[in-house]
């Protein structure tokens, strides 16, 4: 844990969040801001700042947030309409909480402007 | 190797890719149709058709496409700008291609319309 980010005070239960999920490697809870009738973000127990800061080592707790969000998904009835899983790294892409979190986004069509 | 996959020809050489990155698990090439400065595709060599179609055992391969992705953007030298990786899974979601892939859009101020 880190101590001044917000998301392992979420994950320690510190600061309440709306869990969806959780098991030994990851936790997901709904976002705060929703930009998607389904907004969670699915995040790893451990500590990583970002994307940037992963190894091989990390690969199968990094893989463990594709299987998490099918899991979610098929959860939350939204497998069959489709999900869009983003990953922002470093604040000019949009990353705004430097704890790595994958963002499960369902329940409307989506448009492919991506960016 | 699915025969009527577009990515399992690119990746077996029968259809031309602007590669950008190559290894045992994954390759990286350039979308025909770039949607941001640095717009890549990371895909696994193994064939599956989504998110929908992996489990457990497939964790460690899809953990490799966010460490490829940051190799990826350190060598396109978008590490410090940021970069936005995507996983569209479903037709509903914008998954136009049935072979898993990662998205690695880069090299603009990104938005937060991630939908």
């Amino acid at each position: 844990m880190t101590s001044d980010c917000i998301f392992c005070k979420i994950i320690a239960g510190e600061i309440p969040g709306q869990f969806v999920y959780q098991d030994e490697q990851v936790v997901a809870f709904r976002d705060i801001h929703p930009i998607a009738p389904t907004h969670i973000l699915i995040a790893p127990r451990k500590h990583f700042d970002s994307v940037h800061h992963v190894d091989a080592s990390d690969e199968p707790l990094l893989g463990h947030l594709f299987t998490a969000a099918r899991l979610i998904a098929e959860q939350e009835k939204v497998s069959q309409s489709g999900y869009r899983l983003v990953v922002n790294t470093g604040a000019g892409a949009g990353q705004t909480v430097f704890h790595i979190h994958m963002h499960l986004l369902a329940g409307k069509p989506m448009s492919d402007k991506l960016v």
